[in-house]
């Protein structure tokens, strides 16, 4: 039971915080906890062990949450944060830990009123979210399947002949989605990036009509979603021979990302790891050029913590998945981004997208 | 230009709300207030107009957002609230409105550090939301070709066939998904919902890969999404001919919109309205069985006010777009919803999803 494990590891960060529970509302975190796949629920983690705790979900979901939460006491209601704070007291909560990074101020005042006076409110942001920085075996293996749809998505859509001239980048996103599908996701993990030409240098550009030419760069972002995780992956090719400019571009860009994967390793800074692939963009003459951080943490969302990037904090760690995804963006000509989603090992980084990174010439 | 003027609108709800600035974090209402599409921005609007106003948004959005958000004075920062924040004192404003029901806690006490000493923050929620409510004549075109391109879909699906034993609930969502996307949608409005036989009694059943069979209910939920505009429609059928307590069920439930339909009026207050679909189903016994409220706006979010519920609050008002989707569930047997996504215009309502509500039996 991965939920209840994961349970169990947040009671260490609770006594740690000093609080008794902690009153989870972020409909992510609630899923982590608990497996949990509806659109409302709020879950009271008490120290003293499940037998104390109580999920809460809404009328709709009466017949789902008893088979996915059936290890925990439920409660219907449509208003679970405030009825949860409210039963804190009766189940001898006197300090309430409570997600300050994902309540509103407007909902926090309920909460305060619904707590009641016996009842402290703790501010208790990032908990969670510090549990799902490493992901378990259950997790990794959802992301390795995402990681395959997309892998799978890509070779069906290059074998088929799906990139060529004429052809609109709408009508490449949508084949890649249905692609995905056809190997497993339930959706796509986000919106599909497909940008051709001139629009290849717009880092998150949305798919339009407009047909693709011979010698146009093709980027494509895209991910798949499966049993809720999520991967993500960039590939950047050229609709017949490529020029020698983005020949060039693509090769900065891929040892730049080379560079990132060396440097993803247990102990390095996300800062660091950054820096080692911007410092090759830069040495380059294109640190202007290169808008963004370098990755993200991929998992239950397809944006999580850690951030890779020179704003980011803390160290890379075993377990972590992320993306590695430098880009280098020319207005008027056009981009390349490489990316792959990538678990960190004890000894460096495995990325789960396997697809080729040199340069293809579709032809 | 319907952002200038939904601007111009919001300065009046900021005097009456005595604050000389509004800081707008919410992303969908930043997109209403700018027409900016991308995954982070926020907005400052001021009330001496859109010269002293800001908008930032990050690195990845510099072209598109100068294309869609030309008429504001764009910065371009990760971190957009506290940035604007820090900017309200030099734009001469010294209390400043914050969305307290969109702002989490944490972010609220970053916004008061870098707000510094001489700008108040002031509550101020729902205003954005307020506006929101009625729809412009911009948003009801884009509503009317996202029910349209519904309509068009489900009467594609039945025209060829695709409601038929054997094939799975899996395969018509994504068929109508498909044919949604045929139709002008981007992407479905939600994740689609089809229920075959016992699961029809799931009021948010998710499609499995069981095979319908010939006799069952199959409950469809769905909707497209076009130009960001959502819309909502559920459709309840038989695979063959219908049983009598199908029929039975269905003529309720169909009775029971057709009187939330009918109550749907300006000025009548939206406890009432649900009150008027209720009333019917309780009637006839089934009170329990309606697990649900009746409705809920519908627009850039799927789900937004106002709430048609026995908990809602506030009156209808012409111009706003609602669902009107009355279920009954009967557990291990069945359920149907019917629902229109409906424009409340100054004489009544006007379903702008328009497929047939009579019971179809697909032989």
């Amino acid at each position: 039971m991965p939920h209840a494990s994961r349970r169990a590891a947040l009671r260490g960060l609770l006594r740690a915080a000093d609080v008794e529970a902690l009153l989870v509302t972020d409909l992510v975190n609630v899923r982590y906890l608990t497996g949990f796949t509806g659109s409302n629920a709020s879950l009271l983690v008490h120290v003293d062990g499940d037998a104390a705790s109580r999920f809460c979900t809404d009328g709709r979901y009466v017949t789902q949450s008893a088979v996915e939460v059936a290890d925990l006491e439920r409660v219907i209601d449509r208003a679970g944060p405030v009825v949860l704070a409210a039963a804190a007291g009766h189940l001898g909560v006197t300090r309430l830990g409570f997600e300050s990074d994902a309540v509103t101020v407007d909902a926090h005042a309920a909460l305060v009123e619904a707590a009641g006076a016996f009842v402290l409110l703790h501010r208790a942001p990032g908990l969670v979210a510090r549990l799902r920085l490493v992901k378990d075996a259950a997790e990794t293996a959802a992301l390795r399947a995402a990681c395959a749809a997309a892998d799978a998505a890509l070779a069906d859509l290059i074998a088929s002949g799906g990139l060529r001239p004429g052809r609109s980048e709408r009508d490449v996103a949508y084949d890649l989605e249905t692609r995905m599908r056809a190997h497993g996701a339930t959706g796509p993990a986000f919106e599909t990036i497909v940008a051709a030409g001139p629009h290849s240098a717009v880092p998150h550009h949305r798919p339009t009509d407009a047909s693709m030419r011979r010698g146009d760069l093709v980027k494509m972002d895209f991910g798949a979603l499966v049993g809720g995780y999520h991967s993500d992956m960039t590939r950047t090719v050229v609709l017949g021979r490529a020029a020698g400019w983005q020949r060039d571009l693509h090769a900065l860009v891929a040892a730049a990302q080379q560079a990132g994967r060396a440097a993803l390793r247990p102990g390095a800074s996300v800062v660091e790891v950054d820096a080692a692939a911007r410092d090759v963009v830069a040495a380059a003459g294109y640190a202007d050029e290169f808008v963004h951080g370098l990755g993200h943490g991929v998992g239950l969302q397809i944006h999580e913590a850690p951030l890779l990037g020179p704003t980011g904090s803390g160290a890379v760690a075993a377990g972590m998945v992320v993306t590695v995804e430098p880009g280098v963006y020319l207005a008027g000509r056009g981009g390349v981004r490489i990316e792959d989603t990538v678990l960190v090992g004890p000894g460096g980084a495995e990325p789960l997208t396997r697809s080729n990174r040199e340069l293809i010439e579709v032809t």
